[in-house]
């Protein structure tokens, strides 16, 4: 038999795309759904509250042989959570544990069984090798879309359309593409129009285009993500963290998110605002991971295990927006991931890298590394280098803390104002302005993807450099050797002065763009920011190296040859100002490492980023994610925070002395007495108690599951008044419920979780929040020698959090923790 | 005033190096050393049970400044534990914040206190830069020793004998060394001995000195290991990871076992046997982590947090043995760390990196790649080689199998049998039958990392590869191409049966050397089997390519050139057969890359590593680390064991129905009725419950505390007499004890944790073991209905999951999970 798994929601929340609930009919209730309370025990439960009929469960399994498991599991309302709840991993874990027991009993059974338990004991791998798949080839699609609109806005291949600039040059075979950047058969818009090439006129009917290209881009983006799929905005991934962390934001994860977020970042990449893809890949690979688990109802169906697919599908986002596999699965790791084990540490390292193979497959950038701005310089850095480096870092670390405190005001601006409600127009005015500013600028007017890999790259590699390498030609140098010497010349200077315009125009650009209403990422603006004060600081030490190499440091390996290379200073710039933004750490180096392919300098990496983190944590404590996180009051519970406090639990719990707490007693209650409860109260669950007086805990049971239970009893069970006594134990005798004439008692047992987790008043908060953190807990009971005194929920948890953070704020520094 | 800090040995076990505590004489105790109970309360007090009391704590400190905290920290016997005895997690981390929040507290008092802070708050950096310092520079010490006393078996550099045979050519200026790897500089024993050089008697003398110097090396090895530090034997990973996990085993990471373990392991490498020194440089360097950590009291006080000094430390011995950073922190992260918040994981990076970039300094191997087995080829590997690959991870695993399997006999063997009374005789019969054998055979002879490094190289780059490089040139060959084809020659093919002899024999060889009572570690040994069939397998591909050229899959790339690098395979090889040994995954891979520099090749890497595990865990589930810790009996509780089981609290609680719980009773006991129940039992703690009918749960009393508490009430309190009555509890009166004649009661609410992590019997034991794992719990109290029922220790659940897997390994597999 199959049914609808069904699902109450109580505030009528839209159902996004991505959910697979369906909304129950008061009707199908009516029909007679088969909820539990049946008075013959042992065909069907209604298992909730997880883990205490685990083996209830089991021996049920052993009864009904024919219905089995396959059916229990589709008991309405199981696994489901309603929107914006926070999940209970314990019971969801106990779950899967059920599940998996059931299969493996099975298993000897027939052929058929063995081949399901041996699919089932695959899916996961299956599952996380269709998720790499997909989001390699999607990510191939975003990179090949996104280069082609982007070029459209500097004008056309005449001959094929679909090629953007540098498809295009190749096959014209012709070898002034690799000198000037430009070929003939690739024509701008203004050689389009038949204007002159190099004219005034042809300058503004370039300009023209450029700011129309990226207008009508931008808007597309915008009317879409505002019609189709508002979650599609914005990077996502403070959204996943806390989604990660065990909230339930339906349709966040949606297949509309996924189409509108693929194609709305193409759109808003190529409209040249200051924003990446990055973020928003791993959001998308999250979303192909959300839906691909629904394949396999092991994941789909259980939110605990789902999010060990969204961990491999974050991991796989990240490998494929860098390339860096590792990185990839360090970043979930240490960024986003919240429950981790070393299971899915494995398979989300195989996710990230058959999503990196594929998209290495599909080769985007048409050239053979894998990885998006390969340095090829391999040059080894000098020991008092690490002072400029760990300089870096600071710089990145106060940028990093700028741009955060900017973008944090304008984003609580837009909040509380009404600019909130013109999302569109905002793009648009953010959008107008961005390119009408940034096309007179060289800089600007590339991609910020081109303009990186410009300021990693060193002198001779690219030519295009406007300016940037115009060093000194040594008129005497020989055949062989290089005769461009480290002296800068006059364009060096002049792209230096550019590039601190670029730099001030850049960040003030993504404090206001971080946050409008299309697809947008940090990570490669930040990496843009950090490479120019990278790069200007690295031909800053050139300079002095050649023009003062008798100096001490310089002296040893810096008095003969060219020993600074400028563009490893903006590879470490970059890293810095990343680092100080996202707070990222080990995982930060290896991105790096990987997206550069310079394994040599993991030293100066590493000596940046600590520095940034360091600089920006004495500035202020939370990185972009987190802060957008606390702006949005997400409930995100922070593995990573430590903080000192003397409260216990006692002092947190709820309720304070004077309200009473809402219990059941286990059997003096009636059915009237327990709606009543329910009408007055809003709690999402209520302790069950030996008697009123005595307060000994018995068990707890979720609200969801006693308004069920109640209604479907009032149907099926034979005379239920509104006083029959409400059980919530198993009594040892059963000769009063035979007793004639008497009430049929309400026997509840089945719903009622027994090993509900408890502590005692006196445990300190730290613990109980480790408790709450490690266990991930939804609530837990205080007692007091035995006697239940209150709760705590994850609410109660995350207001004293945020409380304890404002009285810290006041004190002294506490940053190298 | 300063205290030694006491320590209750029970069982006399010695004190072993590396241990700060001191044993307490009863005149120390009898000289009245304060402990707590005195009447008045804010002085001192016993805080030893954690959690419960810190607030408390917390408010005394603001009572007395004078003594203060520095002070209460030395109370003897905190933060000691018992050897062989469990930690407790949450106690020692709830002592952590304690400390933390008084010296923040202190802070604003005064600059000194100010400085303190900043010390404290940089001793976690401070430490894991001096442990990466120290760990580089001895890892350093090991590498110039081991290749110097490896040569030395060899022949001398009469010239200069403190120059191994590479330095010494070096100093030669010579170029043969680079072609036949000899110089004229470097002596054989038989030229030092005045033979001639090629005749038999050379041989003979070659032989003769080759065999007593590695008799010497491991004799003298095995002898310092036996006379000063039994613990330095073997690789020290398993015994590693139970520390970690929390159990103490005082002088395992001591001074002792530091030296003898650096000097033991150059001992035992040079002597030839088939080990290497890469898991020993773990325990090596968790010695220094160990040793350096009593510098800062933070850690070197705190057993929960010295152990992430020690997770560091680990990290950055991987990263020394085989210049591996990135690995190094995932190895500590995946194989060996227990506790690894991300914290660690940052400061773990460092200390890597610190410990590779020291060594890289002191550049003992002389050339200038840090890593060990540098490869110098960059070819494109095809598609269709993971084929091969994978069957590479089958055979590796098949491999790793057998070895685990016969090894394990072996030690059990040894273990059982009067074998084990003589560990210096076995060594020395080991390392003849070794060298014996070893000599004839050139693969066998050369040291086993000088293998695999030939073993992983492209012909072209090694000169004296005795055959395995004999492929047949080409005559018609042009100037620049390459004249070598990848036509096998008859020396190949000879080279190949050499190797499968290698194999066996190596393979043997390692069984019965790895876990004699020597250092020695089992990477290497593991690498160089995988290398060898990783080439045979290369080297057969390679032939079928060459003389099948059209067979449809080598028929796209291998047509025409030279498509197949027998020395990736053997790379591969090598990883498939460490991976299935140790069941290393992403470390595995990552230590691979790193080690050889083949970013390239991660996806073969992986694919073989993967079906390796796979085929490991389908044999024989555990590693040989995992397989060495259930052979001794550590009691290491796997936070990567997944086990189904419907078993509930009650069932695996003590006592068992039949006997009763020894509990005390919170204001109802005498002093004499206590000392019974310490008299009688043997626990470690016992719950407190309000009265022997209700059995309602107060608290939890360690045994040690109990018994220090008491004999210091019987010293210091007027007028205790046997029958005055025991008090757990504060009572809200005070009258009572006012009255005039009664005898005084015993007040010991300090020492009573009132916050006893508790669960219900319905507790499924999934659910109490991950609360175990995850919260590092000694004990849990089982409760009903707030009643207390019984007791789980860690013991209890050890001796449950061994259970489980008895019943397991009868059932199905259950690989993939």
């Amino acid at each position: 038999m199959e049914r609808a798994p069904l699902k109450f929601s109580k505030n009528g929340q839209p159902h996004s795309p991505g959910s697979v609930t369906y909304q129950a009919t008061t009707d199908q209730l009516a029909n007679g759904h088969p909820l539990a309370l049946s008075e013959d025990e042992g065909i069907i439960d209604i298992t909730t509250s997880g883990t205490m009929n685990e083996r209830h469960m089991d021996e049920q399994i052993n009864i009904s042989h024919g219905s089995g498991f396959a059916d229990s599991d589709d008991i309405p309302g199981i696994g489901q959570y309603e929107d914006f709840h926070t999940i209970d991993w314990q019971r969801d874990l106990a779950r899967d544990r059920m599940r998996h027991r059931y299969i493996v009993k099975r298993k000897q059974n027939s052929v058929l069984d063995l081949v399901k338990g041996a699919h089932d004991a695959w899916s996961g791998w299956l599952c996380v090798l269709l998720v790499g798949l997909v989001t390699g080839s999607v990510a191939g699609i975003i990179d090949i879309g996104s280069s082609w609109m982007s070029d459209l806005k500097y004008g056309l291949c005449p001959e094929a359309f679909w090629l953007n600039k540098e498809q295009c040059c190749w096959s014209s075979n012709e070898t002034s593409f690799e000198d000037t950047g430009n070929c003939s058969q690739w024509l701008s818009w203004a050689e389009v129009m038949g204007s002159n090439k190099d004219g005034v006129m042809a300058y503004i009917l370039e300009y023209v285009f450029f700011v129309s290209w990226a207008l009508l881009f931008a808007s597309l983006a915008a009317a879409l993500v505002r019609m189709f799929a508002p979650y599609a905005c914005g990077s996502g991934i403070p959204e996943i963290k806390t989604i990660l962390s065990g909230f339930i934001i339906r349709g966040y994860l949606g297949k509309w998110t996924l189409i509108i977020k693929s194609v709305g970042i193409m759109l808003s990449v190529s409209s040249g605002l200051s924003l990446g893809k990055e973020g928003p890949m791993v959001h998308i690979a999250s979303c192909i991971g959300n839906i691909l688990s629904y394949l396999f109802p092991k994941y789909g169906r259980n939110e605990a295990k789902k999010r060990e697919i969204l961990s491999a599908a974050a991991a796989a986002g990240v490998s494929v927006a860098f390339g860096a596999p590792i990185g990839g699965v360090l970043f979930s790791l240490e960024e986003v991931s919240y429950y981790f084990p070393l299971k899915t540490m494995w398979r989300s390292f195989f996710c990230a890298l058959v999503a990196a193979f594929v998209l290495r497959s599909i080769n985007p950038f048409g050239n053979e590394h894998s990885v998006l701005f390969y340095v090829e310089y391999n040059k080894p850095w000098i020991f008092f280098e690490l002072i400029p480096f760990v300089g870096l870092g600071v710089i990145g670390g106060v940028i990093a803390y700028i741009f955060i405190r900017l973008n944090l005001k304008w984003c609580r601006f837009r909040k509380m104002s009404r600019l909130g409600q013109y999302p569109v127009t905002e793009v648009l005015v953010v959008t107008a302005v961005t390119t009408v500013i940034s096309f007179p600028n060289a800089f600007t007017r590339m991609s910020t993807s081109q303009l990186i890999y410009l300021l990693f790259s060193q002198c001779g590699g690219v030519s295009y450099n406007h300016g940037l390498c115009d060093y000194i030609v040594n008129p005497n140098a020989t055949g062989t050797t290089n005769p461009t010497t480290s002296e800068a010349g006059p364009g060096v200077y002049s792209a230096v002065w550019l590039l601190m315009l670029t730099l001030v125009l850049k960040l003030v650009l993504t404090v206001f763009t971080f946050g409008i209403k299309v697809p947008c990422g940090l990570f490669i603006p930040s990496l843009c920011l950090g490479g120019i004060v990278g790069r200007i600081v690295g031909i800053g030490v050139q300079q002095l190296a050649y023009h003062y190499p008798h100096i001490w440091i310089f002296a040893g390996e810096c008095s003969t040859k060219d020993c600074i290379t400028p563009g490893l200073y903006a590879m470490v710039g970059a890293a810095a100002v990343l680092g100080g933004v996202t707070r990222m750490t080990v995982s930060l180096v290896v991105i790096m490492f990987e997206l550069t392919g310079g394994v040599r300098y993991i030293v100066p990496l590493m000596a940046a980023a600590m520095a940034s983190k360091w600089v920006g944590d004495a500035l202020g404590k939370q990185g972009i994610y987190d802060a957008h996180i606390m702006l949005n009051a997400y409930p995100f519970l922070d593995s990573k925070d430590e903080f000192a406090t003397t409260a216990l639990a006692s002092d947190v719990m709820q309720p304070k002395h004077t309200d009473p707490l809402s219990v059941l007693t286990q059997d003096s209650m009636t059915v009237q007495d327990v709606e009543t409860v329910l009408k007055e109260t809003e709690h999402n669950g209520f302790p069950v108690v030996v008697s009123r007086e005595s307060q000994y805990l018995v068990g707890f049971v979720l609200r969801r599951d006693l308004i069920l239970a109640i209604a479907n009893a009032k149907r099926t069970l034979e005379g239920l008044r509104a006083d029959s006594i409400v059980r919530f134990v198993q009594t040892d005798s059963h000769q009063e419920s035979n007793l004639p004439g008497a009430s049929p008692y309400l026997r509840l047992d089945k719903i009622l979780d027994m090993a509900p987790i408890t502590i005692t008043d006196q445990t300190p908060m730290e613990t109980v929040v480790d408790m709450f953190r490690k266990l991930g807990l939804r609530q837990t009971l205080v007692t007091h020698n035995g006697r239940l005194l209150g709760i705590i929920t994850k609410k109660d948890i995350l207001r004293f959090i945020k409380q304890i953070d404002q009285e810290d704020s006041t004190s002294p520094i506490v940053m190298f923790h």
